[in-house]
């Protein structure tokens, strides 16, 4: 019996160079409500965050150089960097994915914010889109 | 008075090369419902959308060489190819897109997919990322 499920997508990311830029442009010309704003410390990013519960627009931008959304910046430019799909069961998705042969860069789920369990496929092994699975937290 | 406002993120586009084997992934691997499938003849794509309201998913698939997502596909591979912004006043938001000067695709609305108006920002006047502007419609 498949009991796996996908609640939809959670945010879609957008990388920038400048967030402030950015945000001014979803606020004054697009005419989005201002965005929380967030620093995350672990991925050397901070975040603006439009919209409430599913399908948000998030921008991040690089605190570091060393961050891999700076490489990212560095290679591609300002633009779409990942889709985060909210699921019911990560472990099992996970599992689904391996089985399949699928790149991973998290085997295992991380806890990120608000204690969400995480875990980011490669490109390689969902059609060309970083995707970032997540279950829970907030 | 600033009236102008921005909805949300309508949905976020993905070009794949191959649409059954994506659908396949996201039904079966990610755990999507199975999607509504439609022919956008004008745009010479099939696509396959995940959802409804807002912060759909939509794969889209080129049915002819011709079509950009094609040309997309060629100089980029699958990936991340659009977000769609709901604005509640399509015709004021190009107007001040157009005023601070930001490159437009489209600087009049055409008629979309239900009746919708839409236009699309190119990604140098939109921090990166090709913006379809949508207003009502379905």
């Amino acid at each position: 019996m498949e009991t796996r499920c996908a609640r939809g997508l959670e945010h879609v990311a957008i990388a920038v160079k400048d967030l402030d830029a950015a945000v001014h442009y979803y606020v004054h010309v697009l005419g989005f409500a201002p965005p929380e704003l967030e620093v995350v410390a672990e991925q050397k990013v901070r975040t603006a965050i439009f919209g409430h519960g599913m399908g948000r627009i998030e921008l991040i931008c690089p605190t570091d150089s060393s961050s891999g959304v700076a490489k990212f910046l560095e290679k591609r430019g300002e633009g779409l960097h990942h889709i985060c799909v909210e699921v019911d069961d990560i472990v099992a998705t996970l599992a689904e994915l391996k089985a399949k042969g699928a790149a991973l860069i998290d085997e295992v789920p991380k806890i990120g914010a608000g204690g969400a369990k995480v875990a980011f496929i490669h490109p390689k092994g969902a059609h060309g889109v970083l995707t970032e699975l997540r279950q829970g937290g907030r």
